[in-house]
């Protein structure tokens, strides 16, 4: 069932609206849609279903758990079925829905991608869809993914920068996954509290209107910036401090920042981190296996709890 | 003797028509083209003659046999001849039958090719022909070759978005031909079900119309899938299962999923490949050598009992 | 709150008019704002606050000491409640701001960034900003990076040259940090009075209206170098002298040089470094760290007195 | 002295034109000129003039023998003087010679350089001309050099891909130097018959309208090949047989195929090729040093005899 | 002082701009200002001042000897007072001259260059200037090195090759410094006879109306070149034989020759170069450092002997 757009933009939309002023109306108008769209329509909150592990990590891997999620049809009507926000998908993904299911719920392109079959310690994504494909299929943003501390930072950052102006001038938002990863860094690094800030931060001077990181650990990876956690106390000790870090790393709140919901884990882990996002000041989830490799049913379920809990109705 | 177009999709062909929605009139028709046409018009089966092994493996290897292959027209007019839906080879081989050979059968323009004079553990074939070409050939589709697991894949993929956008823009089809190879892959790992799998779901993800995979054997090569092969009891015994499955990680079937016949063989085994496909809920094949390697009478036989195969006229 | 553009340039802005009246009109446009605005308008001094370090050195290290600089407006605001003629930085953080900015003061897109996720021997910037952007977002200049010394010294000059005659042709000027630094030099070298001489013009050479290098140090690195300094005794024992040298190397004055103020220390020695710079013949500061990381009251009554300094209304 | 040229095409000419049906206008209206013009017009064989030794082996090597070649001018008269079909040369040769030649002889802009100051196991040229230059010139063709064998063949067949392309479009006809080269190849392999007519095969399907190769050896460079040429019973034990051969990997004679003379060497050596050549079904020769290197009245005599073998006039 | 232009060409100039008649109108205008302005206005000599040392070498080391060079418009206003044909320097240089001298004397934009902050065993400069800044700012010319024996010699040709095309698209002459240095070539080799006359053919062949190159030694450095040396006996024991052979290697004498002066020396071995170059028939010389490195008085006192040299006044 498709959402209704409601026609006045809530307090707490109006607000995040606000930080989007430089942005031509066709952005504003599709951050507008995303805010306006699902269950947490008007909260300010997000919780977008993401689907790229088929492209990401095979479609067996991905999809053999609940089999209906084969079929690209399966995950837009999940999506709108559980009332997210959103839907994100890579091109084929995209393409083989985008006919029925543009305008029923906000489409999200995946504009590049990375699949295991050749490993790299310092790994780029291909680009694997464009702008214009994006415009033809209704889509209201494109989605693009960078690897700080990769070797190929440099070629990341600056395919970031010309699609991202191309999508604003199109009226198009952009959403960057921001994973740092690569010969510049520890594994554990990977999901430092200092280095998961500092990925926040690169995407949002890059021109992303949503950021998208990982839930950071209290690690502390770089020697400099350890440094000034301890001298200026910042609090990292909890998974909602963390996020408020991250979140005030973000321009002060001004950028939309959510989080992303990691392998598929216990529904409670899901609730204590969604929790901690919301009290950390962050503006959800996205939530891709978690989801669709949960029994349809179910995984409605899991994620009206995880919705209800940003909307502040359960704790 | 050139085929003529029916002039009502069968159901089989609308059916699959039904998965292309979202592409414009102009690639739509091509499609519907390439299902209704030859013996096997609106079966939505497809045999396609596919002829780039004198550019891939050297004049004298792929056409000293039977000499009569040397020269382009033989092609164009064996598939014609013998049924096909379509005939698929680099620039210069449908450049010299275009003015003759295009409106009577499909063709299907190779984009990009490798030859053998320079081995690479990583190969990324040289793009070879253009969209613009193919417009002005009157083709009905771009062919591309992909090699995931190669070092190269990124450039690889970036280049197949790039022209198959084109192609799209331009009312042609696109086929992919989607070969797992390099180095990071075991020579087995080529045809793994896994790895031909995953092959077949990047084509389908980076826009194929039509996918192009080798037959996979039962190994399984990378660890994380093996794992879920095991614990979700994926069927891979026979053929049919693991054509079954190919199609399946195909968008649910909702993509055209052909099989390479690869190096000359008997016969019967070729039979027995078709009847798996058959039975997998394969669209069809690509027979190259195996049709072209014969004496012309023998090719028509022989590809006829194919196509009987498909159409379920014999068992 | 803004400053009023004077009418008339005064005499010492005229002079320095002067030397750049083979640019278009749009350019000299810039340059007059830039120099007509804050609290040295007129006098041909200019002292930019540029907030950078967010990408270059990370969030935390950057403003956890002043956290009120998390915010991209705060520091838009500091460079005007301070009287700086200009505020430099990322796209993001212009972005975030120049709705309401643009045309308070004048504002300056960083084009190309780097951060320290990855360090690399011989640096090379992303291009993170385009002259596009900088003037739908209302700018008077772009500013970008080059590190002269640096294996990748070729692929920045070609990129600053594409990109600065696209400014020009669009009315921007050009500011050029130019950071010697790389595999051709030591780390002494990248401050040796030779070395940022030669950065000075090559900067100047590439088309800079504005030239940002460091203060030199007496350290002579190049051999053929090192011999004319000794053997012209050209003067380069005090600072002053060094500004001059480097000042006559930027054209003989013909081009506006102004120094970087470094990492954050002691309010004296900053005074003594603006002395030196104005007893030079240098035109100015761009402080980052030392304006934003000290409390807002703490950094204007600061600012204002390296301005008195340029000004000549203290010693 | 100019060739005037005849009003309506041989029927040798005809013939060979029916295979370039699928060409626009304009590129069979120059292989119509080339095939009209000079000594040989209307045979349906060539003799073409090359001069680019002095960027490819230097000058003195190539011109001092006989000085007058120092001066382009020389060349072009040369060509005429002889009754070539067309004259092929650098950039600055045609440029120097085409206001006063353009018209008087077919020109073939050689669009790609080697020189030896820079010795490579992998060669590839650079691109030093352009087919805007050729039709600004009056060209008739652009020549391209590939070396198929070089680890760099990927790069230079898509700048031919894109040359061709834009050469047809403009109505020029392209003539291929496919010479194998590399580390790909032995020594040897570089004129071993099979990777020569592999060499053709690339060409032709690379859009060649015109294949200059090597006279082949009756080396068999690769294993796979080998095992084909022994089954198969190929004949290459005379030069005939092998370029009987390299004809048919043309596309079974239906692209114009030259063979180039190699370095100076005997008169009577050099007609037993032409002899050969002829007798096998080759198209003609590309003659360079073997006439510019001879006193002009010589290269006349000694060229009009291979031309009279050509036609069929002495044996 | 700005030259006047004589209103008709005299036989000398006429002689040189008859080979340059495949060129358009607006080159061989540009041609023609340049080969009558100055001393030597109607001689078809040339002494033309080049001042890229400030970014090729640095600034000190460029101008501290005669500090009044730190200003660009010092060697503009040189150039004019002593007589000279033309102004060559790079972007910078120029563009803060162009509004008060183009027009005056003929500006040549030196489009690409190096510096010394990072040595390369194979040199490729910076493209630093383009064709349309060249058009903007009024000059005559655009300048370029290349450096044949480097293993970046294919980029740097293609590069050359775009950019003089753009350049006589646009009316501007293109001149161009062919310095051979590399990993294919050693130190002494750089300036050998062979060498030399190698790279004026280069240099010819890639478009150059004007020819720069070194003076020649009397080594051979190509094995296969040597030979030939020694078997056409081709005199190259004197300093004018050796130029009369460069002259002869650029197509017969049919392009405009220039020599460069190298770095600072007596007088009189200036001198004696100069008679070589007259006597072996070259064009002129490029004269730097030692113009500009001397007291203006000496420079132009120096300069004119030179000129009248060239002129045939003195001997």
């Amino acid at each position: 069932m498709a959402q209704s757009l409601q026609t006045d933009p809530t307090k707490a939309v109006g607000q995040i609206l606000d930080h989007y002023r430089s942005d031509p109306p066709g952005v504003r108008a599709n951050l507008y849609r995303l805010l306006m769209t699902g269950r947490l329509a008007g909260t300010g909150k997000l919780v977008i279903l993401p689907v790229d592990q088929g492209f990401e990590h095979g479609p067996a891997r991905s999809f053999a758990v609940n089999p209906g999620g084969y079929d690209p049809a399966y995950h837009a009507q999940l999506a709108i079925d559980a009332g997210c926000n959103a839907y994100a998908a890579p091109y084929g993904f995209i393409h083989q829905v985008a006919h029925e299911y543009a305008g029923k719920i906000p489409l999200i392109l995946k504009a590049n991608n990375h699949d295991v079959l050749h490993d790299e310690n310092d790994p780029a994504p291909a680009q694997t869809a464009s702008v214009r494909a994006a415009v033809k299929m209704g889509c209201a943003a494109i989605g693009f993914t960078i690897y700080p501390g990769s070797a190929h930072w440099k070629n990341m950052y600056e395919q970031l920068r010309a699609l991202a102006e191309e999508a604003r001038e199109n009226g198009l938002a952009v959403v960057v996954w921001s994973y740092p990863r690569g010969s510049g860094l520890s594994k554990e690094g990977e999901t430092a509290v200092d280095v998961v800030a500092y990925a926040a931060q690169i995407a949002a001077q890059l021109g992303a209107h949503i950021i998208k990181v990982k839930l950071p650990t209290d690690h502390l990876e770089q020697e400099a910036a350890k440094k000034v956690y301890q001298s200026e106390r910042i609090p990292i000790a909890t998974l909602a401090d963390r996020v408020r870090h991250v979140v005030q790393a973000s321009f002060a709140g001004k950028r939309i920042v959510v989080f992303s919901g990691g392998g598929k884990k216990g529904e409670e882990s899901m609730f204590e981190e969604a929790r901690a996002i919301r009290d950390g000041g962050g503006h959800g989830s996205i939530i891709g296996r978690n989801s669709f490799q949960r029994p349809k049913a179910d995984a409605i379920k899991f994620l009206h709890t995880v919705m209800d809990i940003y909307a502040g109705k359960i704790d």
